[in-house]
């Protein structure tokens, strides 16, 4: 797969790259990526991005021209990141994981010229809250995307991933058995196979009805 | 306001802190920044934080020890990142702006010792999917905490922010007044600002009703 992130902050990107799992998923040659600083496509001569809202408003908006041309240099989905998008599921990682190229816009500043909500492909929100720009919903996708490219980690791992089977992951315990007067429940100790499934799916379902009782009554996209 | 992150991959947080919102608010003496390597707290010879998991199961967890340790040199709230937790919202960013000293504990590999929570203040998620590790959504929490905090950002800005009033933001528009046949709407150009007030709030009525019924139909905690 390859992902192009378009950005006025290149530099936010870098430990993405170098440290967590895009970097083993790039030496595995499972992933390219590339970064495009969206100010070189500026066409003036101070490489302005931004201008004057029309009809008034405060501050400034990002303006089409520069991020189309970016856009131009790609190929593949074009995902824009906005509080104003479709919210960002499980689900959506496991159908772009299938995608050959994505390109994730970032906005920044205080808002973007509309009409490149019609040059891109889908607008999608990582939450019902408020950034100062889209790097880190970009990376939030990225990373939840990388993960699930077969081959980029152990496939086992996939099992016990939260919303994998509607319900989130039952608590799971370490060394040592006890810390602080907390112990490890005994049941996961004796080694009997059939009660410790047992009492992991028990504990998944209070789990999700005390914490989430929304995944339950949705069903959610996973099933 | 103090920000403590306590994580396994420091390096990851410099351009957070180097680069974007977090630094304006560092130089403005409103934020407090600490990042905490919880390897450095591990108590034995390879300074070895994860171990297996009691009564079977993949990968390796992240002990309860090393990262209580780490905590124990802070202060105020103590948030744990997880798919598990209470869905992030901008009125909880709005709480949390309001504290003195906040500390994110980022989570990584396959999860962590259930213990954990028992020494934690609360528990969050940014959203339905699942990522590599807590370090983004440590990050996209405190973005949205740091940008509130009075002074950070001009207050005006916060005007027209998305779920303010619980709607979406209207369209916006900036230079040039067409691009690729696509046309500034005339309303924004005649200085008529009754008439664009209107056109604006019947926008953001449409867009909302459109993208995201929900939000009108459960109010919104903004409300």
């Amino acid at each position: 797969m390859k992902i192009n992130f378009i950005t006025l902050f290149p530099n936010y990107y870098k430990p993405f790259v170098s440290e967590s799992i895009t970097k083993r998923a790039i030496e595995k040659n499972k992933l390219e990526v590339k970064i495009i600083d969206f100010r070189k496509f500026a066409d003036n001569k101070h490489n302005k991005v931004d201008d004057i809202v029309y009809g008034g408003g405060q501050g400034m908006l990002l303006m089409v021209e520069p991020i189309d041309k970016a856009m131009e240099t790609t190929k593949g989905k074009r995902i824009l990141l906005s509080p104003q998008g479709k919210p960002f599921t499980q689900a959506k990682a496991k159908e772009l994981a299938k995608e050959k190229e994505l390109t994730f816009i970032a906005g920044h500043y205080e808002g973007f010229d509309e009409r490149i909500r019609k040059l891109i492909d889908e607008e999608i929100s990582i939450g019902d809250y408020v950034l100062t720009g889209g790097e880190l919903p970009s990376m939030v996708l990225a990373d939840a995307i990388v993960r699930l490219i077969p081959g980029v980690i152990k496939e086992e791992s996939h099992a016990n991933d939260s919303f994998q089977n509607a319900l989130l992951d039952h608590p799971q315990y370490t060394r040592p058995r006890e810390y602080k007067n907390m112990k490890v429940p005994e049941v996961l100790l004796n080694g009997n196979h059939a009660k410790i499934e047992e009492w992991r799916k028990q504990k998944q379902l209070e789990k999700t009805k005390k914490v989430r009782p929304d995944i339950i009554e949705r069903g959610d996209d996973e099933k």
